[in-house]
């Protein structure tokens, strides 16, 4: 039996790599990109190459950047004082998309998950406690999940600030908006409950 | 708002010009390459990068091959009097992995589509018209597609070779494996009743 050849198969077991990505839809984008006119496979691949080289963390928030800080950090008109805390940049991406937050952030790279032996050294903490310790902050904003590791993680992160100036603040659970009070599950209801404020 | 950093949102960009990835998946597939260890970024910009280079047409069939003749024109054990007419490579593809073709290959890379504009010069013909005087083939077995298209381009080949010395055959149309006859299409039926033979 004929197979790829070979420019062809390593390109699919390649594309076959990616989250999501079959065999069967590897095939399909290997003979895309061979068949893509315009310099389409020039610049995928250069992307993916620059990808590693240029992309760098950023050294005040540990979030992505393609310098030394990134654009949040370098923007004089974001808030110094506050800092949201994520456990990954794709939070940070879509609390920006939200576009109401004003402060700045510092991105874990990771929940704390002590069933998968993911301990405190394992996420960017160190990095945050120094930063806190520079000074110039006064309050951090706990923006992890609400599931177990993102809960362990903002109850770890309340027990190291324990003691400090900083304010230490969660961001709300409750129902979301469009939200219906009869199909929430009871822990939600609860922790809205829980969360009242005058109205 | 912030976006994604710069490097990153160039692959999520080239990512989504891909067939069947949109926006969301194209970020998803961003940020596993970026996170992603053991080298898979340079070995997927690598195989992205060599494919237009390596990959070359079959100097005999126009297949895509990694040198001037591909590994089915190279196998003496093809029998190289029976050419299969394919309008596309991933049919070929198909057909090897069937597994019961012996014969060699012709790819048209493309079919006649006369209400698109594509005529007989864009597909690869003339390259099989020489191949056919160049002597030593008997048998064309063709398997275009049995639709608008894949039958014009059959029956312009039928007549590109008649009268000429060699065997001009058509894959048979009829009802799939597994297929019932309750569920089949009148056309289906049709060309399975017309192509009937001794039982």
């Amino acid at each position: 039996m004929q197979q790829y050849t070979e420019p062809i198969s390593r390109l699919i077991k390649a594309f076959a790599g990616l989250p999501g990505i079959g065999e069967k839809t590897a095939s399909r984008l290997a003979l895309y990109v061979l068949n893509a006119k315009g310099g389409y496979a020039d610049e995928l691949s250069a992307a993916i190459g620059d990808l590693k080289e240029k992309v760098m963390l950023c050294r005040e928030c540990i979030s992505f950047a393609d310098g030394e800080t990134c654009g949040i950090c370098n923007d004089p008109a974001r808030d110094a004082s506050m800092v949201c805390v994520v456990s990954d940049y794709k939070d940070l991406i879509a609390l920006e998309a939200a576009g109401s937050y004003r402060g700045r952030y510092h991105v874990l790279h990771g929940q704390l998950a002590p069933l998968k032996g993911v301990g405190p050294d394992e996420i960017k903490v160190v990095e945050l406690v120094e930063r806190v310790r520079a000074g110039g902050i006064e309050e951090i904003v706990i923006a992890t999940a609400f599931d177990a590791d993102g809960e362990t993680t903002a109850l770890y992160l309340k027990k190291v600030f324990a003691g400090s100036d900083v304010r230490l603040t969660r961001i709300a659970a409750g129902i979301p908006m469009g939200g219906h009070i009869e199909f929430m599950d009871g822990s939600t209801l609860g922790r809205a409950l829980q969360g009242r404020q005058e109205a």
